[in-house]
């Protein structure tokens, strides 16, 4: 494992010790010698221990972290004062693991970020069922309930590059309108059954109770009554207010703009509703000038993260890392290519691939310092492939705005320099 | 599905909604215009909506959300000032699912909270390896990773509960100093083969960075070799300084204070170190006066976090949940009793029971009003099953601080109220 050491990127005191002791090695005990005064070297700068903070009610970041959401307002725009932002994007770059810390969930308003009281809040539910109910969060949150790890993705993720690919975009640009958490919440079945909704039902209107008052028709598939919830818990604790607080919609799989927030009405038909949410504002330009309705399902995508746009890395050892997710099921494998998707082998899936969860992938890779492009790509247990951007284009068009789920090419320079490129 | 709204417990508006719906439907038209007025009545006080606040860089909490993990100094004494308290304890009582909020994670020191620089943090690893080795924070983040949803729990965790119960205690003072997240890290497996650990290294001592430098000695099974971890990551993110930012171990099953937080050096051997943590300070008492050293697994344990103590309840319907956990792998029932552990009926698990990871459970319950007593016992795949207390106490004595596992039990009075009882 030692070559693993002597091929990181950067002289550090580990690696100049590490040359160091093999070198020591092979002169005996002088060598050990030097080997002491090399580790003594490398501690030097250590700072002393000493008595530290008290313990708080809520703990905090270090103050040497750094994390924080990027507001945006339209593809191409940016900075964006925050007064301006219509959503603001998770650093995927600098997260590890799966889970997305909750205060830093991507956001997506139409309207601002209400402040309900959950005392006061109502879920009316009406139209084709038994009998119209209200219920309040009391009594949601008596109810049966169930957790599930998945991803929320705003249907706008990716359409950075849908025409162009500026050069100066991290990962956060590019891919940061994507999170994953536990989500808890009352089944959607179980309020179905309660309620009396039939097999006639097969169209149900969900009203967030923002400003804006934005609608979705959610169709009853079996897939949506198996894996729904009205979601009131978000990794162990209440929603986070731009999160929907008290209480949401969650659709495993399917666009954000469905998994309606601040959630205060669900009315059941056998129809969409066709509000003006899915007439005008979430269809999907075609390349022919027609609009596709109800295009809901999050594809199968994945990202590196790291090397991503903005980095800069240094020859030798380089971890490739990234995140793959589909809203089909689970990710099954993962492809890296560092030659600019000439040659592809399978990247470490690492931790359990969870159905509709973003899932973790690593490879290692030796850049030999010449400029060159990387790129992943991700199946599905549905073995749907993530496309290469030429035959997305081709298949799509480039009008749309949503739904841009083709692979992510980063170029390298010379000087380890990682850009945004559109292939 | 509707019995289940009738058993609710106050009246509510959908509570007496549903019952007006009832009437309804056998007094036909002008029934129904009773449940649109009381539909009417039941949203009268629901705030109009309007613009909401402008998006955020870090998302808060709900103002009307109050979480905070409370602080303890030695089992009996409360409330304590924080500037005296040795931990800090997670409010489960209140929690979702089974993710932990980072800064609600449970908090235990010895010296305060150390402020660590990652720059200048250093990962001393020597004794028996074919080379002593200083890693800093970059060379470890450019290593192979991987990622584990995992229980840390306090070897204290239940002390409050060995000699007497005072009745006032909630489920966050008896069953607080335990929290699951997502950690990432380097494997422990990886490391060891990288310094060239062989066979005959049996002993591993790991030291903190804080200013009472914890150090404990681990054992290299091969459990602990193939599960542990360098850990940098926790649901996310960086740890937190609390937590031990910027690396701590992380040996899934295993007490905490052997997790050693801010890690600052790995030495090797072929016998414990006995360092004077593993001396006075975390050895068990025996009944006989003698003391146990390296218990260091956490036992099959389990606890009904709502109803829970210092709660009210109301007759009617009322369910009941809790989390179970085992530091020998998955979770694979969870039974409760409503009279007293008189009888027991299984409790439904709710998402996936991972291996060493604490495992939502829940059951529906109609109280009737009348005095009893509620418990939860938890089995794990290895067949261990948890005690009742008068088993533990027969088996373990009384004079112990440490890894009380037995039983929990609430009584609630013919009022409603929840207490702390013994059994």
């Amino acid at each position: 494992m030692l070559p693993f050491l002597n091929r990181m990127a950067r002289p550090r005191p580990a690696s100049r010790l590490s040359r160091r002791r093999v070198l020591a090695g092979s002169v005996g005990v002088a060598g050990a010698a030097v080997v002491e005064q090399a580790v003594a070297d490398s501690l030097a700068d250590v700072p002393p221990r000493g008595p530290g903070a008290q313990l708080s009610p809520v703990g905090y970041r270090s103050e040497h972290v750094h994390l924080a959401r990027v507001p945006e307002s339209t593809p191409g725009r940016r900075p964006v004062d925050p007064s301006e932002a219509i959503n603001s994007k998770t650093p995927i770059g600098q997260l590890v693991g799966s889970i997305t810390p909750s205060d830093l969930h991507y956001e997506r308003s139409h309207a601002g970020v209400p402040d309900i009281d959950p005392a006061q809040h109502r879920l009316l539910v009406h139209g084709m069922v038994r009998e119209d109910l209200v219920f309040t969060m009391d009594d949601l949150l008596r109810m049966p309930s169930t957790s599930r790890v998945a991803f929320l993705e705003c249907t706008g993720n990716g359409w950075e590059n849908w025409k162009e690919a500026p050069p100066e975009l991290t990962v956060q640009n590019t891919h940061g309108l994507i999170s994953t958490s536990e989500w808890t919440g009352v089944p959607l079945s179980f309020l179905l059954d309660l309620v009396g909704a039939d097999r006639n039902t097969t169209w149900m209107l969900a009203e967030g109770g923002d400003g804006a008052a934005v609608a979705r028709s959610v169709p009853l598939t079996d897939e949506i009554i198996a894996e729904g919830l009205l979601a009131y818990g978000q990794n162990g604790e209440p929603l986070r207010p731009s999160n929907g607080f008290p209480l949401r919609l969650f659709l495993p799989g399917f666009e954000g703009n469905l998994n309606i927030k601040w959630l205060r009405r669900l009315k059941f038909g056998n129809q969409p509703f066709l509000t003006r949410w899915e007439t005008a504002r979430y269809t999907q330009l075609q390349a022919d000038g027609s609009a596709r309705q109800f295009q809901l399902r999050q594809e199968v995508n994945s990202v590196i993260t790291s090397p991503s746009g903005m980095m800069q890395i240094h020859p030798g050892f380089n971890p490739i890392t990234g995140l793959a997710w589909s809203g089909h099921g689970r990710i099954t494998r993962v492809e890296v290519s560092t030659d600019g998707a000439l040659s592809w082998r399978d990247a470490e899936i690492s931790g359990p691939a969870l159905s509709k969860a973003q899932t973790r992938f690593q490879a290692h890779w030796a850049w030999d310092g010449g400029p060159t492009k990387i790129v992943s790509r991700s199946t599905d247990e549905k073995s749907n492939v993530q496309p290469n951007r030429a035959t997305f284009i081709a298949a799509t068009g480039s009008n749309a705005l949503f739904h841009y789920n083709a692979q992510q090419t980063w170029a390298i320079d010379g000087d380890g320099r990682v850009r945004n490129v559109l292939a």
